[in-house]
């Protein structure tokens, strides 16, 4: 990621070059995102979301842990994966909305703290088929601790309702 | 995974050719599953649990659903990669713990039904390391449709307090 | 038949039913496979292709090994990946050609033997978007041993000079 | 410094702060690379190695290509997973190996262009267990367009004709 901000690489998503929300507007993006009832129900909240860029925090539930009290690996992955999904949208056109193809998380460290934030980028997007780069985050006593990164493949659909190919 | 089965592949653990439970009872892998605190929050329960194997079963709740009503992808990645965890522990001493290092999950069909199913089967293991498959199918008015498919890497933990590695 | 194709029926591709190549022909499909300077370089060879599925072998060189003398896990990369796109091929229409999207391989065994296979299956598939799983097994006396598995998400493009999206 | 190895503090690698390589040196690295008879047979080079870090890269050759005259995703696949298992490999005892347990790759362009080259970063690595991050690029007159994107896990072996677990 840091890389990539470093020597930004030349692609398509570059020449998009949004620097506002331009398609839907962070109100609809928001509505989108809390339409989903498992985010509510997890705890999950959008807290930023910009051009390619998403960010979904959840704060600590014991309803959301595994055996040892730490957050589920299971949260990690879905909020890895909507932030990515969201992240895709911002450059969507409004008939359209993301549908994840398939991620792949890795567990880098134990999720204790207080917070677990996804952080997710599109690297490149075209007219169907996103590629998203999600790092997760706990938050314990102020310090941030790289927990997991995932990379997340979506495709913009027409209707929700149609299969997903 | 029919595959596998039609031909089954000569490695380490065809030797291990456990027919029965033997390390751990039934009873105490119930136990550990349930000692999730997310599990039982999203509905899911240990429906099968055999040597290598395990089945995890979530009926239809809105809570657990996106945008459209269908089971949210992020159920569909917890239970893959909790199925396959528990396909592991039935092939580990008792002083270790499944600790998932890395899963990846396709979507292959939109979830529409009245319960999500994931089944595992640990492909490769040994010491350490343990690599399961899971199938998740969705149940329609008794039809079953495959949903999704995943690959996840577990390792065998002493501690489940120690870091990750 | 293609209509079908278009609108997959619940379940698997199992239920479409090709029971012979409908769209390429087997000549076809194994010149498009020669097309690619990489795969005879390597060794690689088609060897077996039907609907949904394809079979490619590569024979022990000590030019494709790695730093103990096994088979390189690129290698077993490299076959697992285009396997699953000639599987996909067999399925699309004249018009389209298949660019993988992303792979992902697990290594269960290390890759001692005479021979390496990788044989590609096509979980399911639609218009644009097909999902295959690959096993690569090592053929070693006789025997063989399950090495890798892979899924691999595979796009039908139009055209091979367009970028990927 | 071994010990903080083992014990990796809160974040990532980062802080460990190796700024010279300590284990091996480029020369033993170098060689080890080098002992793999598929990267001089595909034409990759060792180009850089820090701690924590590799770079391979690869010259256009017809004989590595696909059908089109790009690139084959195999090789980027291959030079992806080698140069985080020589990352990996910086962090390890003189007495260990790296060994790919799993890789996947995202390809989010065409590989068009003179020269490939994967980049890869440690995340996160302890006693076993070291979590790569792989970005491919493609050098097309002066220009450098993201590629792929990949993520290793690797794990430290003692002997390399052990079974992977």
């Amino acid at each position: 990621m840091k890389n990539i901000l470093r020597n930004p690489p030349i692609g398509r998503l570059e020449n998009i070059g949004f620097k506002t929300l331009e398609v839907r507007t962070e109100k609809e993006l928001r509505a989108s995102f809390l339409n989903q009832p498992l985010m509510p129900y997890i705890g999950a909240k959008l807290s930023a979301i910009s051009p390619r860029k998403a960010c979904i925090e959840v704060a600590y539930e014991r309803s959301i842990t595994q055996q040892h009290g730490l957050f589920h690996g299971g949260i990690s992955g879905a909020i890895a994966d909507n932030a990515a999904g969201f992240a895709a949208m911002t450059l969507m056109g409004k008939d359209k909305e993301p549908l994840t193809i398939e991620f792949k998380i890795n567990f880098l460290n134990i999720a204790d703290g207080e917070r677990l934030i996804a952080e997710a980028e599109i690297l490149q997007g075209g007219r169907s088929i996103f590629h998203g780069e999600s790092k997760v985050y706990t938050i314990k006593n102020e310090n941030r601790i790289l927990t997991a990164s995932a990379l997340v493949t979506i495709k913009a659909t027409s209707k929700v309702s149609e299969t997903l190919f």
